[in-house]
């Protein structure tokens, strides 16, 4: 995929957008920005996409999931992230229909999407399609989309979609004409535009991950997909001080090696949390909160209010662990038990921010192997709680 | 679908193997029983399956999946009990290579699996097939296996397969001579039977769950389709202590009022564990011991040694939850600690037995509003670990 010749119209460079993306953008991410070189000035190929997201109930199918919640947040808007990540598509029209529409708005809002516009959907799928393209097409002075040269349709229900494969089809649609990138039953608008129109025509070959969520075991497969996307970086949390660095870096050292697929790393939680903000900006959405020979919450707060702060929780649930690394024959039993009861009611309240806390106990100091024991115990549950990253147990001690 | 005129030949009534059965089976039991009849002395069809499950590996196709563990399990073992539960099927054939022998032999020893033969594969489906396919035709002395009238090929790697389509397709091929069920491609064996041999064929539709288990999405699926299939069914068990039992029903309708799709029942732990036996051998996999005003584990390990013996867990992780009713006031804290305590080594120990054991602390007694709502909590946490059966959280004391 080479850039078209000087002075061509491709798509611009995604620029600073794309910097940082974790997950399923980085192949996209690294192929685009090689493939658009980084040329000054270069005319930008007007891009939009069109969702068709009606319900188009017929007899023995099933229902669409677009509404759906995984993690407790529509599919479709899973869809819309990943189509608003890629900068040079300037304009997302979404058909639902009529019934549909407030709770669309309510999606937008609550999530935060941006350069969505609605559009009544048609009785059937190329209907939806043909209203978003007339909404796409209008030259009206009051209205906010302008006329593309390229329009992309994609299903709502295909959350997985990749910057790359976008590319591809776009380019090709400019070289060809009209193209289709749907894997298995596709070739539907390709066969309609080769019959009906008279123009040429591409089929791009997609990747496995555009498949559509249609049944109940797509949905499964698409949250356990998300989850392991958001579980595949942990940030180990500590204050300065020198016993917390050194517990806290035995800590991450043994998360690295428990957990094969997970990038670990820690941050100071001082530093005027600047780091921490980075990390937050980079998506990482699972932290460990380490303190040493203390069972108050301070630190574990300062976290929870940059957390909450940051807004990094309106688009997936974000998983904090409070280790409290303790001499069980020092404190006495029940004033701990009060403290920690303490984190039943913090985990309530951060809940309605998205943000799960959970609790775990490791008795410290202790012989050098049974503390490495402890520590394995203590990560194979950190590992769980991320995993699983379950509303159920939230404000639960945990006892490594 | 009817039962032949008398005197005809067709798969015989299964009896009571398919008693009691779950999930799953649930349709394909009342729709064999009803179809079959109950004719005596009819004659029986003679039915053997060929499972294809080597390793045919190309270029450009994901590595074929029969060996990934679900739930700890290989999926090849599941797609066996599917077929095993079929009491018709006489006889299974596994066609895999040389190299998956010995670890084949060790997945039927382990999981228990009866009736099943293996020969080695080929360097193609078809050729693996025809492996097995000659296996069932060799009329030797010392081979176990008998001549069928009517082979099922089956893949390793779709585990969903119901009792009714393997019925259709059998009384199907009975009566035109070769019949496919594949949903998808599976035209591919019909198309060769009509090309190559003078024999009729027809073509049955089956049903969505026939789906084959291909990419990493179709694990994480067929993962999340077991757990919820024996999630099904909760068991609260209690001794016949009035307080007990009071307290027992008590959390029995909570957990009924907070969980709509599952099924929950109680028992008396003693009656000799007669009732409890039955629950056992009707597969539920879920038990929450119930204790009140004691934090030993008697009562739990009762329940435990009674899951031991009965085999249970071979097949599927059981979770037991150890739920104790305590006044939080009256109980000195330390040796609630250590009693519970226990709780980890009893973990560990029957976790070798694939018994998955957690505990669970609610304060009792308290004012009804109060009770209630730990009873509601208790109910969320219970549901939390019977849909996660997290092996990382096993041996941890949960306080609703």
């Amino acid at each position: 995929m080479e850039p078209g010749p000087p002075g061509s119209s491709g798509p611009v460079e995604p620029g600073p957008c794309l910097s940082g993306q974790r997950g399923a953008d980085h192949a996209a991410s690294a192929f685009l920005q090689s493939a658009a070189g980084t040329e000054p000035g270069r005319h930008s190929l007007a891009v939009a996409a069109v969702l068709p997201a009606g319900c188009g109930e017929r007899m023995g199918v099933p229902t669409p999931k677009q509404f759906c919640p995984i993690l407790e947040r529509p599919l479709i808007s899973y869809t819309l992230q990943a189509l608003e990540r890629v900068c040079w598509i300037k304009d997302i029209v979404v058909a639902v229909t009529g019934e549909n529409m407030e709770v669309m708005k309510s999606i937008i809002q609550k999530y935060q999407h941006k350069r969505i516009s609605l559009v009544e959907a048609g009785v059937t799928r190329h209907r939806s399609i043909f209203s978003g393209l007339k909404a796409l097409a209008e030259d009206q002075l009051n209205s906010k989309l302008s006329k593309p040269e390229v329009v992309i349709i994609h299903d709502a229900v295909r959350p997985f979609v990749e910057e790359d494969v976008l590319f591809k089809v776009v380019t090709a649609a400019k070289e060809h004409g009209c193209t289709d990138y749907d894997l298995e039953f596709g070739t539907e608008c390709l066969q309609l535009a080769l019959k009906y129109c008279r123009t040429k025509a591409k089929l791009v070959e997609g990747s496995p991950d555009l498949w559509k969520v249609t049944y109940k075991r797509d949905l499964y497969a698409a949250e356990s997909i998300i989850k392991e996307i958001i579980s595949q970086e942990i940030c180990v949390v500590m204050d300065s001080k020198e016993d917390n660095k050194h517990v806290g870096h035995l800590l991450e050292e043994v998360l690295k090696s428990e957990l094969n697929h997970v990038k670990v790393t820690s941050e100071a939680l001082c530093h005027a949390g600047r780091h921490l903000q980075q990390i937050i900006l980079d998506q990482c959405y699972n932290f460990v909160c380490v303190n040493v020979m203390t069972s108050d919450f301070q630190e574990t707060q300062k976290l929870l209010s940059m957390l909450e702060e940051s807004n990094l929780s309106i688009l997936y649930p974000v998983v904090v662990v409070s280790v409290h690394f303790l001499d069980f024959k020092l404190v006495p039993p029940s004033q701990k038990m009060e403290n920690l009861m303490q984190i039943k009611e913090f985990s309530k309240k951060v809940k309605e921010r998205n943000i799960l806390l959970y609790g775990l106990l490791i008795s410290y100091p202790q012989d050098e192997q049974k503390l490495q024991e402890s520590l394995r115990q203590g990560a194979i549950i950190i590992a769980s709680l991320v995993k699983e990253r379950n509303s159920g147990l939230i404000g639960q001690l945990l006892i490594a």
